[in-house]
């Protein structure tokens, strides 16, 4: 980081089923609790950025960034930003940008995402819209569908079996029970999430993060310090199509972009207390722990069970994950970096990561906290 | 700025109607143009910013930035911006944001848009989505009846003449057919426009910015320099719907962007040598001098008129505007920077501004560019 950019305020709807609620409605809710948890005002936001994938197919609502700034008296620049489930991450980076430059001393950081509204054969179809429309789309599968590849092809290079796999789900159920901002609050047992309807074979449903509404907002200043600063904000890339890469069952664009923040952040993985780390699907999670480092190619699955015996400690997608608290798709980004901050200050733990993909690993930003002492 | 910003290469698609090419067709012809143009190699690209406002409901295709990332080699970090018609010029904003942290040397700003596949309902709803979906959209207006009734409040207020506004496109056209990259390229005279087709009265067809297909590219570096520099990314918003202004017939944020762009780079508008602003309607590009500090409140179209009649030479939308050249939305903020460099590098001028917005004003972008002796 060229600047000391520390996290003032943050705060989040719960996530789950808003029918009552427009975008506008609770991007005010987020941005209002944010607000009141900030040593800042209203008037020192100096920029908006809004991170969201779906409103002009939703809410036939796009110009959110402007829409959001007119909910400050001031009405500062503001803009979104998408980058699919990624969305929320690439639009810390661009705040990142914003006050490294000193074009912004505060800016504003809205995630949002009101899904529930449409049918689920349309929001399938619209969250296509992450993949390939040319090279992904005309096979007609969809984004189950892809990660069901990922895990069958997961499962034929590694062994893993559909019952450790359920480990994944379960371990994320039994931390979300504890977040009251969870979509889902309730322990699910890992023969529940065997057994559970299949989707997309092997996955089913209790490995799907679901359809959500909600929004998260946090405020990044220069201005203001806090001990929560953020050490460093890297973004990479990778083909938008699974059929143009050589793997499936490993994301390089979160290898690259967890190796830059490391360097960034000048801490090493072994310093890491508390992950947030996106499993849209439980495959995910596992290939992400590998892409990460934590684990190796094929290993992850020991870390979950470790977690699910209580035979380890490590603070792993503690909030719930996207599986429990919910995956209202561009607000993610941004609650994952919440709940990194949120579990360092419980647990004082000095450095969390907050990992967070587009697509099928298409678009990767990894965002490192630290609670300064 | 806090560091000196060149453009070191652009290039465009001819807009019109490409019903043969893909986003990804007109993303590439627009990147290998600024490409070979420019001092750098494809590996010197750092970052990619995209702008786009109607991938999804047009082409089904969210995620463009890294898209078009997969356009380069070394697939490096990007990310899709949009603020509705403003889409372009806050790309830029955001890609100066990346330089001047010195989190990128060099950056390609990408914008698309493809439209002309859509029915012409279709895209009338699509673009509303720029508009406030709660508070405009119920009305059943559409874009063109939105600034339908800011021509007829302009009307109403300062006397302007139907005879009179034709002037404007018949300006914009008699430019736009020297320009090769322009969607229409012939001159027509202010009858014919009187004489077209009611849209949205007083808005007649010719009035309007047609529906268009279309990318533009530039290439921004503090690594590689050229005289063409970048002196000023200004930022500015309204409340997005017209429900909520105290007047219909200024747009706060140009004055609010274009001021504080001119501070930014040190000049006064006495300095300027070329300008192009946005005229997705006639009405617009008078309301835009005006607030911009050409003219008085009413009195812009003097200039339109002395252009017309031979004795005014300044460089007003020469490129032939939106009217002429096409409007892929999220391409013309880019295209407008290049068409003003260009007009710069012809005419031997030092100063150039570029002003665009999105929605009936709401959010508006400012760029002064500065050709270096």
């Amino acid at each position: 980081m060229q600047r000391a950019i520390s996290l003032i305020g943050s705060g989040q709807t719960r996530f789950g089923e808003w029918w009552d609620k427009s975008l506008r409605d609770l991007m005010a809710e987020a941005l209002d609790s944010a607000l009141s948890a900030s040593p800042a005002t209203a008037l020192d936001i100096d920029a908006v950025i809004v991170a969201n994938m779906l409103g002009e197919f939703t809410n036939a609502q796009a110009h959110l960034g402007t829409l959001a700034s007119a909910l400050l008296p001031h009405r500062p620049p503001a803009l979104r930003v998408e980058a699919a489930c990624g969305s929320g991450s690439l639009a810390v980076h661009m705040a990142c940008a914003l006050l490294e430059s000193n074009r912004a001393q505060s800016v504003l950081v809205l995630g949002v995402e009101k899904m529930t509204d449409a049918s689920q054969e349309d929001i399938a179809s619209a969250l296509m819209a992450a993949a390939d429309a040319e090279l992904d789309r005309p096979s007609g599968i969809t984004f189950p569908g892809i990660f069901g590849l990922i895990a069958r092809r997961y499962m034929h290079e590694y062994g893993l079996t559909r019952d450790e796999l359920s480990l994944v789900s379960a371990v994320h159920h039994m931390h979300g029970k504890e977040n009251p901002y969870a979509q889902f609050r309730s322990a699910i047992p890992p023969e529940t999430i065997s057994k559970s309807p299949l989707i997309a074979d092997p996955l089913r449903l209790l490995d799907c993060s679901p359809i959500s509404d909600g929004a998260a907002a946090l405020i990044l200043s220069t201005k203001y310090q806090t001990p929560m600063r953020l050490l460093a904000s890297q973004v990479a890339s990778d083909t938008v199509s699974i059929t143009e890469r050589p793997s499936l069952t490993s994301f390089p664009a979160t290898k690259e972009a967890c190796e830059k923040a490391l360097r960034e952040a000048e801490i090493s993985l072994d310093d890491v207390g508390a992950v947030e780390t996106h499993d849209c699907f439980s495959i995910a999670a596992l290939i992400n722990l590998e892409d990460m480092g934590f684990a190796n190619p094929g290993e992850a699955i020991r870390i979950y069970k470790d977690i699910h015996e209580g035979k380890s400690t490590m603070r792993l997608n503690r909030s719930g994950g996207l599986k429990a608290c919910g995956h209202p798709v561009a607000a993610t980004g941004i609650k994952q970096i919440i709940d990194v901050a949120k579990q360092l200050q419980a647990h004082e733990e000095r450095y969390g990561i907050a990992h967070n993909f587009g697509g099928a690993g298409a678009t990767c930003g990894v965002h490192v906290l630290a609670s300064m002492p």
